[in-house]
């Protein structure tokens, strides 16, 4: 068993602890937290052991009835791996902390890419994390992103991919972030960071990202271009490449799944636990080919597509499963994939293709 | 066994469809949809059997794979009862079918009270349902002004009520809804219907309501003036009378729960199904005694605060269980009540009340 503290009990901390505590070869040995809020009483409803991130602030806890098990470097010193799941910045501050108690630790993709030795997408470099001690697991929108080039990149190669992330201003308990009624570029330089975030994955990849930001807060939505090296016959076998990904939901048009608020109210129906979408989503009949050209749309969910990664991360560090193995592991025990959509046919990409 | 079937499977009927599952003394013979789409493929999954809500449009679901048990003229025939859930104005034109098949029916909040005989709301008036056929179960707002007002009527009497209903502007799923930047009253005109419409559970209560519209789509949010008969002691007796409401969640300061998205996300964690809040959420802090006025805010769930309502009209159809007793068996089989927040001290209510 693998032993697994997470610094940081927020929107992917949460997450992540109970996708681990949903696997066979791993437990969760506690969770750090900095305040005693709502979030915190679920931690102790889900019976984490919860440790305190700031020790000043320890005595919040007592008055709002919650048991501190210790302070953060205890956790720090139990675990066989630490999930670092605390807000952008404050991970890189952690790192001496994990290399004081030799612990082996994830950062997410909110961190520069020096915190660690690798950056890590599941799909694509899962065996490069299997020497390293300190691996970052790339945030959101790179991991939807290499999921969504890898079969690309693989069955026809990618001359120039040329990507526009539609994000959200904020995730749904955010109040404080905006815009509330703007399309706001973020960042204004060309191109946005995303670009190079996902060259750490794909070292070789020319890609080209701008970003803005919009008043939602339910899940960013990516346009995509793909040139391609090698041409495909049809946008069908796109359609089947992408939709043989086990990270990859294709949306079929008789769903009647239009944007990212039915998305969410189709995982919520379908049983998610926090109506989580772990999948990149794609729109099956936004899928065309001009030539070399791909174009598609594909929403991403901010809170949760990290998840899994960070689970098959976990694996990778310890070494003790292939990437594969993993991956299907993680897959089975989430149940990611949604099979109820699966194996229909789109009637309206079946009209596309006969363009 | 109460045979249940759901005609109108959207976003209230998907619902109680579930709840009327859950609960020992019914099953569910049945829901009716008029799409094929990604809903109807979840009461599919779910094992409901699926009847077409409209014949012309039958041919739909074979084409999506999905298999249908009949039309909804068979599925009301097999019905003990019927829960409408069909859009507003469309149960009053199905009313005729229901009376064909002499099946008992029950109605949402849209139709107008005329449609049945009874407007219900089950800490109210469930006994006034007892020897009806038809039954309206009030909507999510009145439902919920109704859970507020009830144990001041009983234990102060109430003067005049004034209440400004900020309601969100659409559902999650609803795409096509506004506004999207502005607050629009909404009905101009006031009273709005809301205050009639807690008439018909309050007959001799004076109240006022002003409607507007908001761009969110997670919560109405009620901002509430009662002007009491009689003064309680301290604003600390008003808590505590709102607190041992089985269907109200008084809210408490430590929690850090300061809006819709918060108050969702909360639900979420707590394993709520699609993240559903059945209870009024009551902020304590807001709650505020001037003499013999009374203000608070509070959140309500527009989505599933009436599923609650509409199992135990159900029960009060058919008579065989008395309202605490049904309410009772109804709280304990959804869950409802966050025991998690319970009986921990607001602070701030705390100073407050000092004041």
């Amino acid at each position: 068993m693998i032993r697994v503290g997470v610094n940081g009990y927020g929107t992917i901390g949460k997450r992540v602890a109970d996708a681990v505590r949903a696997q066979p070869d791993m437990e969760v040995c506690g969770v750090a937290k900095r305040s005693p809020n709502y979030v915190a009483v679920g931690a102790t409803e889900a019976g984490y052991p919860v440790y305190a991130a700031d020790d000043d602030r320890a005595h919040e806890f007592a008055a709002a009835g919650i048991d501190l098990a210790g302070s953060v470097d205890k956790l720090v010193a139990e675990s066989d791996v630490v999930v670092d799941a605390t807000p952008s910045g404050v991970g890189a501050e952690n790192r001496p902390l994990y290399e004081h108690h030799d612990t082996p630790a994830l950062f997410q993709g909110g961190e520069d890419a020096t915190v660690a030795e690798v950056s890590f997408n599941a799909r694509v470099n899962y065996d490069e994390a299997e020497d390293a001690d300190y691996v970052r697991v790339v945030s959101c929108n790179t991991t939807g992103l290499s999921r969504f080039l890898a079969p690309l990149y693989e069955n026809y190669g990618i001359e120039k991919a040329r990507v526009t992330l539609v994000r959200r201003g904020g995730d749904p308990d955010q109040t404080g972030r905006g815009p509330i009624n703007d399309a706001v570029p973020d960042p204004i330089s060309i191109p946005s960071h995303h670009g190079p975030d996902v060259q750490t994955i794909f070292p070789k990849l020319d890609i080209d990202t701008i970003g803005l930001k919009v008043p939602t807060t339910m899940m960013h939505l990516h346009t995509v271009n793909v040139t391609l090296e090698n041409e495909p016959d049809d946008v069908t076998e796109i359609r089947d490449r992408l939709r043989s990904e086990d990270r990859i939901l294709t949306i079929p048009d008789y769903a009647g799944i239009d944007g990212a608020g039915t998305l969410k109210d189709f995982a919520l129906d379908a049983g998610r636990p926090r109506g989580d979408i772990w999948e990149n989503c794609v729109w099956e009949e936004s899928i065309t080919l001009r030539g070399r050209d791909l174009y598609c749309m594909q929403a991403i969910h901010q809170e949760s597509d990290v998840v899994p990664e960070n689970v098959d991360a976990i694996r990778a560090l310890s070494g003790h499963l292939t990437g594969p193995e993993s991956r299907s592991l993680t897959n089975e025990t989430l149940g990611i994939g949604f099979s109820r959509l699966d194996g229909r046919e789109s009637r309206t990409l079946d009209r596309q293709t006969a363009d």
